[in-house]
């Protein structure tokens, strides 16, 4: 029975295992949906922006985000308190002779796991911000926002907070994770203003196409694949058949919801614009994955595709409708995540009978309100400080030079091929 | 006994997901290589494509193509029936009370394991009627393809149907997938024609070169890592000594024979045309992958190095022959699928002693034959109606603009550039 | 109980068998970060040097490789004789009834994790050789590298050979694969010369761009995912408590160095050349995670970040005195793998107790000295037959058109846009 535990612990945590080192390669997704996304001048910067993001929040969530996110001893249900870098492992004594309520996976597994969710919320920012914001200044971001604002945030959900306990239901995190992102995004986009050009004199939209769009398929695709890992490793246990067949039913609905995301964006940009715009059905399988994350368990694949399905058509209309309130995000990251992250803690009540209407929007309320106002002070304090534009001269040249010194495609487009 | 059948099922179960993992990101696979295979002006619709019949794949299976593949109660072994929507998993009690016939895996696994084969499947035809298709008609000719031409051949052989009892041996579907693919995508060839420019007034061929080598690299990478859990999950159970033993002979046979399709791609090309034609080099490991796909698990390495070897022989024959043929294929997906297919079904009696030639043939004639048919019916009525060829106009200009509305690459190929 | 042996020999094949996959994968990680690495005239050829070395690599070490680097009989410590293919799997007899000795996991999946790690060393070569450097030399010396060179040196250290009694700690490789692999690399570089024009009259450095920076990225993001299965993989075994810890550990530990290294390599960056370099970010990602590689078990998480800072701050250092040097590696590979791997090896001492420097500084000179001399002879011998340095006119017009017969980006590059 002893070799039995053990073996089912090591079971659990290699799942957990795999499905982090899904999610961490949605950084790559992100980062190539986003550089697919941005003009040529401005690639190399966003690329350099998603690396060194992804580093720090590794970096602070193992020195003190994870603590604070999931607090051995937490002050209230409000506030976590603070503590620094991660314990030991269980003990092989803890595992097998624990009962119940025995660890039943490695809490490093458990930590590599988390960290790579506080990376995917960070992640999203910095498509929003894009093609115009300092790169220092977006970095110092990331270490209040993986280190302090995420996970705070994250506490009150799945650490046990206040949110929890007040019946709030986000299997994987289309609040903690999306709508965090999104929010963090939108206060930074406000305070950073449009993109020159994007607008025009009498009010009018402006398309700026992205330069490369079989990257950001490629970014969509990898995105698609580590929702796997994302949801399906956020039932935390397969090691019995009911934990297995729920695992199971994650990935399908996972699967089944981009698939409606993406049908449903192509259809209402084919009505909208009169043409398949493979952007509309990229961010329509991402519609669809953000709005199953909250809970990607309880529906059947039919009702799955259907969550997608609406998320696919809200996110063409959020896309236009942010466009006309002026609210530049090249990339969609509001439209996707927020919006419809929004979308899918709303729906969850309609198949999971223990989440009720109040209580996904008291959730949805407080995590869009914590994360905006603090994320909103800290991009304040850095406009007043470093500044968080850059100058209208490297603008216009494009932020690569400027910041990276280099190109992206010093080959391709023409003005300055290499001289060898 | 019962905790260990159910930990037993959990690792059949996470084995299975991991597999129908790899082969989803097989779609991402044949994007880019197919992306990286045609000219710049018509690489957004090709992704356009490729995302959109992967989500339609996953509807219309799970819609009604998993039930008539894999009918509970069949009306006859030409014949499953069809019925709608997904059922409920096994039931605790049925898996540890079953004895030898209990389930061993979440049926939802394998669901999603399936999926992601016809969705391959379907993702052949695209490379084929690339740069001159209509991309509604297309999508349409998809619905039919994985909701009832793709699934009906599948019942036969995997869910029990005929050529099953027949003898004919397809482990992973060099037949059931990949001649399938590559027969549908023929019959959509011959009513589609030839690309202008293609062959020239005297019955020249001209070489029309694909725009993004990187591209299709990445994508040929991505399908041989998605391979392992194409032929991987295949043995459909890993969970004791012999069948993990199994699985692992899969894996490093599967890897061989795409090392050997490699190396005498190369070499052949180098003989025939004097170059090391790289396009060549990847079409070498896919035919590698999928000559071995009938029977990965029989043959000593060596001998599926040896598979491949004749595989990666066959594909630059069979690409050079097709030209000649004028049949154009812009990717040689027929090549590559179709006629290394039909080698990889008629190898396998040389390793597998249960196997016969004249089964494998049978099996290979029914599956071409029906799936040319049924597929050249339903082209040909999309042909009358809503036609499947872009107008001449549309197709100098390039199908980006003219199906998406927008360029995969603005700033790179000069004419358009970005007007910011 | 034997069904639980069973069963644990099956999760112990799983995992060395998706740890092989993400290893696999790695092999599109280098040919991507090379692709964006060097000029668009020379991205189709070394796209196929990374192809091609990968299958010769597969098949030079099914042939003989594995065999001499884990011979069942070995001749002496030193020298361990060559027998070639490999031999049955482990019976089911030999599992349940083998004790303490048993093996616990197949040899056919040992045998496929072993393969990717020989593609892996070679693939360290070819980035710094690139873009003048014969194409079937390349290849030859593969066949040299991956059948003899690497196995020998392998089977001192892991196949049980003199350094492993000699008390030398390499967990992962950062010795046997990636200093073995840079010191071929630097043999090679320094009978090939520099590119023309790398090196001005009066001695200065000029920076030759690299043409793809998002391919570069997503290289790099490719070989972090894989390294948790080449770091997480080499543990052997997961299948009870403390083994799953060391495996959860390894991946944490994994991940923290490749974060310390991008955020060292960027604030040197910005120290030294007043810019956020993205290559430098890179060759910090994957300084941190060749400077794990040799201890990724015994270090806390924070000194795994420290570990991979000091690599991140070793490599800028490293590559801009390579470059004093005028030793012209044009991806950095020297830096990444010889500097830092050597540093690895030093590191270990400082978190595990059971090494001491003087066996690492044995290890690492050893290694060194055995595939630098090797390796000279072979690329020696080569030069003075076969030639390895393409023509002063093929260099100029690029390896592409000389080598292949075709272009990477032939619509991007202006020159010699399609004629359709």
């Amino acid at each position: 029975m002893e070799a039995l535990t053990q073996l089912s612990y090591a079971l659990d945590t290699f799942y957990f295992l795999v499905s982090g080192a899904l999610v961490m390669w949605m950084a790559a997704g992100f980062a190539m949906l986003e550089a697919g996304l941005v003009r040529a001048k401005n690639t190399a910067e966003i690329l350099t922006k998603n690396v060194a993001l992804f580093a720090i929040a590794c970096i602070m969530f193992m020195l003190m985000g994870y603590n604070i996110m999931y607090p051995g001893d937490a002050a209230s249900s409000w506030w976590p308190g603070i503590s620094f870098l991660l314990g030991a492992d269980n003990t092989v004594e803890a595992v097998v002779a624990g009962g119940e309520d025995a660890p039943y996976y490695s809490t490093m597994a458990d930590f590599f796991f988390q960290v790579v969710f506080v990376a995917t919320a960070m992640s999203i920012v910095s498509g929003a911000v894009a093609e115009r914001m300092k790169l220092w200044s977006f970095l110092v971001f990331a270490v209040f926002m993986t280190g302090l604002i995420y996970p705070i945030q994250g506490y009150w959900k799945w650490g046990g907070g206040f949110l929890d306990a007040a019946g709030f239901q986000d299997f994987a995190g289309s609040g903690v994770v999306h709508l965090c992102g999104a929010a963090a995004a939108l206060a930074g986009v406000i305070l950073l203003g449009a993109r020159k050009g994007k607008y025009g004199p009498n009010g009018e939209v402006r398309a700026i196409p992205g330069a490369n769009m079989p990257l950001a398929t490629l970014g969509m695709f990898i995105l698609w694949l580590g929702w796997f890992g994302f949801n399906g490793g956020s039932e935390l246990k397969i090691s019995d058949v009911s934990e297995a067949n729920s695992v199971a039913a994650v990935f399908v609905n996972t699967n089944m919801a981009a698939a409606g995301g993406v049908v449903a964006a192509l259809l209402m940009a084919r009505l909208i614009f009169g043409k398949a715009d493979l952007t509309m059905a990229l961010n329509g399988a991402l519609a669809g994955l953000v709005a199953i994350t909250a809970e990607p368990l309880a529906p059947s694949a039919l009702w799955a595709t259907g969550v997608g399905v609406i998320g696919g058509m809200l996110v063409v209309l959020a896309i236009i409708t942010l466009d006309k309130l002026k609210i530049d995000d090249p990339v969609g990251a509001i439209s996707v995540h927020g919006v419809v992250g929004m979308w899918g803690l709303l729906a969850v009540p309609f198949s999971n009978t223990d989440a009720t209407f109040a209580a996904q929007l008291t959730g949805l309320t407080v995590i869009f309100a914590w994360t905006f106002t603090a994320s909103f002070i800290v991009w304040l304090v850095l406009k007043m400080t470093m500044g968080i534009r850059v100058s209208e001269e490297e603008e216009y040249e494009g932020c690569d030079i400027g910041e990276c010194g280099l190109e992206a495609y010093p080959e391709f487009t023409g003005s300055r091929g290499s001289a060898i």
